[in-house]
């Protein structure tokens, strides 16, 4: 299999984009990243997204965004694993360049959703449940991850406040990041005495649907030409699933597809967790935040909480986490959420991360969930 | 890039299947590849599917189906590109294969269209094109390529009759196959006297939707034992768009993405069209058959309904097309119809065809069209 780099970044702002497309975002983050990568040309694109055929009746987005950037005549698809999109669409081009049939892949993610009602949108998330045992019988995925964190604070014994620090560190990331969409801090108060949505889940705990776009472009890492810049090498990279229903499995509080993906991973780049400088996890939820790090070996099962308390997730920390803001207040417009993590972990290794800038940092881990744990994909980045 | 294999193939019948969720098709089809191929274990399951966040409500096919099949904790994604999803789920798979990833993966497609209204799935189809300049403006697909066929017969002088042989091929050929959606042959009397939908396509003209699934097993050349059977190797692979809009291209009546993929495709196997025994095209209308064959090297501009006048696509003929009844009779499940087409030529490869059984061919292809061929996939198929 032979290496492959990353050249090219490109983001959109997540935000209510009332006066752009699908396609215009995704066109720009796509534009920004071949201008980032010194290319005019690719031979494929492909395209992360889940919700384009209901919520913006438009599907084909591969077709459609090849011709819209001007990249008519090369190779197109859209690549869906739910809130997993982006990541799996990361892994197909990476798996096309890796393979020799292509020589540059564009990656982009999209995900357009506040034209639809709160309804709506509910709804189409809901698609990534099952849809005989979950979302046919009324449960929303707030729901879910409400019962999974109630379930954890029970077997645990963590208390409402302990989840506090996740949002905290996120939203204080945010505030250097001009791409996320909430860019100001919260504090403990704050946390408290936001709105319930599904008891223990509040405000806080819930991270905000938007409109964004990412890109990235992919090159053999030996075509790669230096010019100064720090080469960003994909070290590793693995996906894997668990029962699509939350009920289904042996145990409902281990994201047993994240320790799959993480180990295969974690192989691949011939790493263990110790060498992790920090980690674009999905807090989609803070609870997920908690079992992402415990099933990727950074904490023992049941004290992710642990480490949102004693400071490692935090920029001074020993494991940073959500370094731009992360789902919770970066946004998570969700089929284009996983190219947001990968982009911003090669913003961290080039230093090019403005004031949420790591110092020293080498190795750069993001994790995309689909669905409630059911589908996790891990890929491990390196400077090279 | 290492050589890939096709060990198992699979297949539901196409029906108005009530009485299976998309998930029982899509398994159904798997557990036969798998028994074809005698494996019970792959690494991954990649999904080609087109319209089931809207027509069925269920996203993330991938974490689905793995689960469905019994093949909980494997990589899983779905992919997208509107008709020509089957055969892009399995250049997906086949990356991955090539590049080292993975060393065996389930390649599925699955449609299922007949729950919905009939306007509702006019409205899943023309989701296809482009919702801005096509769609948006009211115009469905048969209408599309009512406005090519009507062009093309003005410039080059074809009439209604002529493209009757596509469609009696078909049908011919359905009789001998189980799978095929309309086991019955027509006679040029039927299709001159079919319901017209949109002048000049009759019903004759256009393919039948449908539920079904297919699916194929991928491993490494190198990993395959023969055991008295022969070695199916993917000799070429290549995928090419063109605009998403009609209109918006050079020439409507060619279609370029078809030429630029099979072009790839006959140079990655070291082929030229001479040497393809026969041919699975996309007839999902008969002027796609024509403009397929020409763009695809075997007729010239304007040239294609020639031989199918001739009698070289029947099965006595130089280039047998559509061999198991094609889009027209087999039918076409949108998202599962490239991974029929791809079986289908296994099938004939093997000499599993049954009454359809060509004699004596070692190389075939298929191509599966997106949209109004915005978005053309080609593959060969060689036995070793």
């Amino acid at each position: 299999m032979r290496e492959v780099a990353v050249i090219g970044i490109g983001q959109t702002k997540i935000d209510e984009h009332w006066d752009k497309s699908l396609k215009e975002l995704a066109g720009e983050a796509i534009i920004d990243a071949m201008k980032d990568a010194n290319r005019d040309y690719a031979d494929a694109v492909y395209v992360g997204n889940m919700m384009s055929g209901s919520a913006n009746h438009q599907q084909h987005l591969g077709s459609l965004i090849a011709d819209w950037v001007g990249l008519r005549y090369i190779e197109a698809m859209k690549v869906e694993s739910a809130c997993s999109s982006g990541a799996a669409a990361f892994r197909a081009g990476l798996m096309a360049v890796a393979s020799g049939q292509l020589e540059c892949v564009i990656v982009s993610s999209v995900e357009k959703m506040t034209d639809s009602t709160m309804a709506e949108i509910t709804t189409e998330l809901a698609t990534a449940a099952d849809a005989d045992y979950e979302s046919g019988m009324g449960i929303s995925f707030v729901a879910l991850n409400a019962l999974i964190m109630k379930r954890y604070m029970h077997e645990y014994g963590w208390k409402k406040e302990d989840f506090a620090p996740f949002a905290i560190n996120a939203h204080a990331n945010a505030v250097n990041n001009p791409k996320a969409r909430f860019q100001y801090p919260i504090n403990l108060e704050t946390y408290l005495n936001a709105g319930m949505i599904c008891p223990p889940i509040n405000l806080m705990d819930a991270s905000p649907i938007g409109d964004g776009a990412a890109a990235a472009v992919l090159v053999p890492l030996a075509a790669v030409n230096r010019n100064g810049r720090p080469i960003i090498k994909v070290a590793g990279s693995a996906g894997a699933t668990d029962s699509i229903g939350v009920h289904h499995r042996k145990e409902p509080l281990f994201l047993k597809s994240a320790e799959l993906s993480s180990k295969q991973a974690y192989q691949q780049a011939g790493l263990t967790p110790e060498d992790i400088d920090f980690f674009e996890l999905h807090d989609a939820f803070s609870i997920m935040a908690a079992l992402s790090l415990e099933a990727s070996g950074f904490a023992e099962k049941g004290q992710g909480p642990r480490l949102a308390n004693d400071g490692t997730i935090f920029p001074s920390g020993k494991l940073p986490i959500s370094t731009r803001g992360g789902l919770k207040a970066r946004g998570h417009p969700v089929g284009a959420t996983g190219l947001y993590q990968i982009t911003e972990v090669v913003q961290q290794l080039r230093g090019e991360a403005g004031g949420n800038q790591l110092d020293d940092v080498k190795i750069g881990m993001a994790q995309n969930i689909g669905g409630s744990g059911s589908n996790i994909i891990t890929h491990i980045l390196r400077k090279e």
